[in-house]
């Protein structure tokens, strides 16, 4: 459990730490695109089976590591597991995505909300210690979490939307049930990412999916001040270690300068942001405060040939600018990931071209700083 | 034809000219979710034995008017005329959205593509001269397009999409033939747009709705630049009267200081965009040089009750803050429009709501002003 690591540029990145160079992993890293997952998810028989297996969450957690050269691993689970747990009723259908049995569209619905027992999340927790002790130091471990409102969007459409009528309605008619809604959601949250800590979990991840589908002023109403409070409630460190907790938005580079009173380490962007303009907005000074920044290379990036991905890998590490090589003071810093979840139809071997020029080319911009 | 305008207010708006009250119109105005639409579309059979006959276009293009006190009507008709008159093949298929019979992702396809012969497209311009005879001066007639990028999203993956895989592998893979398409479609568009000023329209938008999926730097080089190429190719004015130039980006506004440079005299926002924010980015000094600013409440919004959504059409108004008064200057003015098209299952009887607070609420704030 204890085991020192071997690997820890990732987490020195989170806190600005100086890198020798850019750490990189990917969001969704175990999933379709890898053909030694989809052989576990048939031994599963299905999503949640695989979930909710200690022993499949930790195999899938660590194929992509023994593929790739990533600085992290992160849990192998879903977004969707608190409001499953709060009796909701999850389950993913082939090539449909997630449904739930239930939905929260009207008052009695939403006052039969709350925290729910965290003894039902328990496979989560396993999972985590299990991964944590399987990995041995080689990499650390991160947690997740959907943030209150993504969370209240599968809720209350009771599945993926392309409109989010149904939990924009709700917000807009009845702004008193969606606050409540997110309240619960927002402790629940909280308690499933402390359990995470506690299970080993080395940094934490809010992901704000569907923060950018919300309107200006909803953005930070319904989303913002939840995603704090979720924060306010977290452990800030764990048998003396420091635990990184990093915030995604989906679509919300337009908010990125409010999001900078998130007590958070490091902000998540996608590939609409420029990352030099976002460092410039919050990544903060050498010897001065500010965000490190993680993101955010457009997935279809890996859809083209090897020669391509570099030149697109290139240029994103370009665009933060040389990072900073102070071994004495914090400053801006960057951790290379995808802008959104890898995608199903990727390569696999095209991945290795970006992981090894985030690496190589990384320690080229130190070298000529 | 050359009826004088009785309500010149959103033409005077789009110029930055002090009006009386804050100008109108709704994307998608005329759709599904009016009752006579639903019922002209099922005597025309179909979504483009509607947009392909004259007298139908003409009588759902005016059909919100006669409900709404909208400021302006916009030409019914599809972005999607342009390619099917390519040669693609274009159908609506029930619930599904739009098809081409042809997709273009190689070398091959690329090839064969050329601007189409005008006269292909002559049912769009007969429409625009018989919409704006109908309007017989009522208010302004809007024409448009899509931006050739956004076409290309079409063009290449056959359909609509949610991942626009296929676009943007040929756009990482093959930029060379990427930017022949995109060139192709520039040239085609400005010839689109000019045919339907010299038909009758009276101002012409350009939509943009699928740029925000680009990544920076790719949005810049992929669809701003193509945009660009269009609004040098469009008249400036027509027998003597200047034509107004609207260019949209959904979730473009991260870009909003780049599009700044367009040769255009307005920018459309979707909701995520504070108003102000634009504005002072944007829009320009009284006495000074600027853009006017069109939009942006979310859609949603529609679905709350007559009083939630005067609250928020009110505070969508608060956030530009009051309009310029100075009839001698130009200045920032706003045009109120949805962030993106109206929702098919909006209740008609909620538009009045918001029409008729635009109308009065900015009355009131140019009286505080």
């Amino acid at each position: 459990m204890t085991a020192l690591l071997n690997n820890d540029t990732f987490l020195r990145a989170c806190l600005r730490e100086a890198t020798e160079y850019t750490p990189v992993w990917l969001m969704r890293q175990a999933g379709r695109y890898l053909p030694e997952y989809c052989a576990t998810r048939a031994k599963a028989g299905s999503f949640m089976g695989l979930a909710t297996n200690v022993d499949f969450a930790t195999e899938v957690t660590l194929q992509p590591l023994d593929r790739y050269k990533l600085d992290a691993a992160i849990l192998f689970s879903d977004i969707l597991t608190v409001p499953d747990a709060m009796g909701l009723g999850l389950t993913f259908t082939q090539g449909e995505g997630p449904k739930f049995a239930k939905n929260v569209r009207d008052e009695a619905s939403v006052a039969q909300l709350s925290v729910p027992d965290m003894d039902k999340l328990r496979y989560v927790f396993d999972a985590v210690t299990s991964i944590r002790k399987a990995l041995n130091g080689r990499v650390p471990l991160i947690g997740f979490s959907g943030s209150p409102w993504t969370l209240a969007c599968y809720m209350v459409e009771g599945a993926g939307s392309d409109d989010y009528r149904h939990v924009k309605s709700l917000m807009y008619s009845r702004p008193d049930l969606m606050h409540k809604i997110l309240s619960v959601n927002a402790d629940a949250v909280a308690q499933y990412l402390n359990a995470q800590i506690r299970a080993g979990a080395q940094a934490v991840m809010i992901f704000d999916s569907w923060g950018g589908v919300l309107a200006d002023r909803a953005f930070q109403e319904f989303s913002l001040a939840y995603t704090a409070r979720v924060l306010s409630q977290i452990e800030r460190s764990y048998e003396g270690t420091q635990i990184p907790r990093i915030v995604f938005t989906k679509g919300g580079g337009l908010w990125l300068k409010q999001m900078q009173s998130l007590d958070c380490e490091v902000l998540g962007l996608d590939w609409t942001m420029n990352l030099g303009l976002a460092k410039e907005l919050v990544g903060g000074q050498v010897g001065g405060e500010g965000k490190a920044l993680q993101g955010n290379i457009d997935p279809n990036v890996l859809f083209s040939p090897p020669d391509k991905i570099v030149h697109e890998v290139r240029a994103v590490l370009d665009s933060f600018g040389a990072p900073h090589t102070d071994r004495k003071l914090k400053g801006p810093t960057h951790i290379f990931n995808l802008g959104h979840g890898i995608s199903q139809y990727t390569p696999p071997e095209h991945v290795s071209a970006l992981v090894d020029t985030v690496h190589d080319y990384s320690k080229q911009l130190r070298g000529a700083a």
